[in-house]
């Protein structure tokens, strides 16, 4: 077990909305305000703060069109694929032992 | 996906040492002391902080031996080794895509 390596994952993970946005964008490329309406309860300070922290964790790309006013798209990354696709024995946990400090 | 699961997991695995515990509790029984020296750089305050939780979310046990002194010893309890193995994947992730941030 690569403990350093997985709480690194985890230390990416724990800010509040990063499994949301990231589940969010497995469904495909998604633009700010898409992003906004579909993630209940999302402010958008909070939005914009944890999309930039999962680019700099390498986990989603942003591309920018010279458009105005400008249009933005957020998609995973290969890694943030992966990361997504390995959260899925979590989720099957998570459904079984839900921890009772949840 | 279960997100407020996966979030719930990641949650309790977020605080520093929670994963380092149940890798070092995933090789069998052991007492405080054990842990203690055999996790690198933990000190007893954190390791004892730590337990407590990991306890209260029903991923270990403690064991009281009426023992003068009390003997203590810990283990992952079902949910505890069920999560532990679901963070396999998460450990093969790491290895291949290790956060920059990290």
């Amino acid at each position: 077990m690569e403990i350093a390596g997985v709480q690194a994952a985890v230390g990416v993970l724990s800010s509040k909305w990063s499994v949301a946005i990231l589940a969010e964008l497995s469904g495909g490329t998604r633009r700010f305000n898409e992003l906004l309406r579909r993630i209940d309860g999302i402010s958008r300070r909070m939005l914009a703060a944890t999309l930039r922290r999962l680019e700099e964790a390498g986990l989603i790309t942003r591309r920018v069109y010279a458009a105005v006013p400008a249009r933005v798209e957020y998609d995973l990354s290969p890694a943030g694929s992966a990361l997504f696709a390995a959260l899925t024995p979590l989720s099957g946990w998570a459904l079984q032992h839900r921890p009772e400090a949840a």
